[in-house]
């Protein structure tokens, strides 16, 4: 076996960091904000001002939305074993599933299809309605009718001009899933989420990172909250309470 | 029982989301920037044009170090379980240990104690040297004699006005550690990271909370790689491999 | 809010633990084993003699099978954070996906369609090889051409007489890959594990269940020997490693 | 780099799995149960009648007590992506922290260094409550006066004649913890536990691998009847309730 290169994302040397073929020391550090660098990591490129703008956004957008299921899962571990930061914040992370924050890979996934194949949304909501299937990106437990998050999204895609088919296509896709159901359905987060990040160029793997990368910070938020005011047990006691 | 907030840090309504008593949709999204947003939720505030700098400067410098432990566990077990990139990435945070990661938890709190106690830096020297430990924040694996991102932050910190006690501390206790010794150790990035977080008046949770949340974004870069191109089998073989 | 009982399978009290309506205390402790047990929490009743063999045969026979991913996980996971076994073990657990243990899963739910349908094994062949998907329960990287774990499940399972319609469309189904393919193909370990649980009247959950609990026993001594022989960051740098 | 055995657990071959030196297919599959499986794995030795029946008893106890955190974590973490059995299990073992499952070890190694060491329970009991810290073992928010399981686990170890020194100095302790604090305090299941293992010869690294395998089972059976009759997300719900 001779020399073999693994990754293309970094490699350390004794007196530097080679990071996707910059300097870290050097160059990056200092110059580049960790949004940026959250960017080159991912695709190999520093972020567009644009991009850099709506990564921050959705990053800022998805990141904390009160006491979910995952920031109580990961109070109740760091209750458990308080010397390990890390084992909470991964039981909290192994909450964010498909039916909670890996919607917007599916979104991305059925966006970037659809657009390439060109299909009519009429259809594509038929098929999902037929399935019988939840459809991915809409429908939302408590923001009803309208999610403001995605609202906002859509908003500001509009207003700087990145505005592309895919989120036309979510736009299409809205209005035919309300008249297939006969009326209208949130269209969550997670789909605007998806369209502007297949609309700036960024990869369809980015659309379930971009979620888990957020949550861990409102994660990193609660647990150091639940250090100085601990209510794990509690949150695990009113859980299993049988009686009201 | 009646009314009662669990968490001080958001709550979520059908039409908005309030996060540290601000207005998510309203007034932070578009606004801020993700870095300043980690700043929010974890301290409750806003950080001033420093804390930002600085924020992003360490988030930077931790994020990515090659294909380290973390990165092979977190691969290996994409490899695995393809659908579940949550699943990976809360096996690659788990290896964000005290050995590993967590050495900054504890150059925050040795930091915190001698700078308040206004303890000799000899004597700590002393004292970690006799109790034959590892001593938190010194020692690299690689980085000899010097620890490249450890040495730019603190030149960063000095640059920019913001070094204060605990930055002073680190140095005098490099000094103390090679006297101790007889030889020079390198201060890993570990140290002055606790330093200037603890300088600029974050908490000492924050100094675990930025390297597993950095570390985060190196997953998803591995993981998004991993997804192109996998390794994580051959990893998993190389390193079960019983011969060369 | 009134009386509700969330779930079937325990409660605890001040005097005493009531298990699947069983008095934890003065019924079960020191009368039924483990696998007994076992058997007990996921089904909610006592195993015949024929299902606690069983159990006991597939927990044995799929609990350890050398350096395994998953194990080498969790290795690395405790060389990183020494004081969380917890920590460890889930990181090995996580590496339990659909590609490794979860066959078992995927091998059951085809076994129970394809038997309930009366379908016929050379249809189901045709269709596997033309989706161009692994086939689940089929081919192995280490065992050929036969699994010996495989083949020791079964005749068990014929010596005592419990081989029903799940084991024969099993071996059907061996013999008609091997016609599709024209060359046999391993049948491993996961495809008569499936059989003989559902022959023995188990649940298709209990297919995953059984690895998993197998697979942490494993992962429990992997972690006990990494205690006190440490190679966890060993086999992290022998993962890395760009030459041979 | 020459041959070089990395584990002394077990060795897979195309033909057959050696698992501590034993041929896992032609000796051990059918003969031995997994208890004595579990035992093999853990210590390199097959379990004398005593040791199988206590570990038996052992991960009988152990294994399920009610609606706990970390069932409850788990069925969260289901709910939230039904299709990761393994995502939920690894969630619900991060809450086997120091706490609350991990009190068997410090008491293993409590009574290891204090039976070598001889010395007076009642000195022990005065330095842990001059200490002011949870005396490991004692103590539980339920069970008052007594722990019914661990008075089981006592009784059964004198039936059987296998209370040695770890025992007494357990119940030594006892006596001196409720002399040092004017009343007595529940014995909880973890001390009998940790002194039964050890004074069956089983290394203190059992004492927490035990109940870790114990409530993998029971996490198995609440997630099992997860998949039938979901409850997650009426649990999250119910935890983050403002108002009862």
């Amino acid at each position: 076996m001779g020399e073999l290169r693994l990754t293309e994302i970094s490699e350390a040397f004794p007196d530097r960091v080679e990071v996707r073929g910059c300097d870290l020391v050097g160059d990056l550090m200092g110059r580049v904000g960790f949004t940026e660098y959250v960017h080159l990591l991912l695709t190999g490129k520093e972020p567009t001002e644009d991009q850099r703008f709506f990564l921050d956004l959705l990053l800022v957008s998805i990141a904390e939305h009160g006491l979910m299921p995952s920031n109580v899962a990961a109070r109740m571990t760091l209750a458990a074993d308080p010397r390990s930061l890390q084992g909470a914040v991964a039981a909290g992370i192994l909450g964010a599933g498909p039916v909670v924050l890996g919607a917007s890979e599916e979104c991305a996934r059925l966006l970037e299809q659809a657009v390439a194949a060109g299909r009519d949304p009429a259809e594509v909501a038929r098929e999902l309605q037929a399935a019988g299937e939840r459809v991915p990106g809409f429908g939302h437990p408590l923001h009803k009718p309208v999610d403001p998050r995605a609202e906002r999204i859509l908003e500001l895609a509009d207003e700087r001009g990145v505005s592309g088919p895919h989120i036309a296509y979510a736009r299409a896709l809205r209005d035919a899933v309300a008249t297939e159901r006969g009326k209208p359905l949130t269209m969550n987060v997670a789909m605007p989420m998806a369209a502007v990040l297949l609309d700036l160029g960024f990869p369809v793997v980015a659309a379930k990172a971009v979620p888990v990368l957020a949550r861990t910070a409102g994660l990193l938020a609660h647990l150091a909250e639940e250090q100085e005011h601990p209510i794990g047990f509690e949150l695990a006691e009113r859980a299993a309470r049988t009686s009201g």
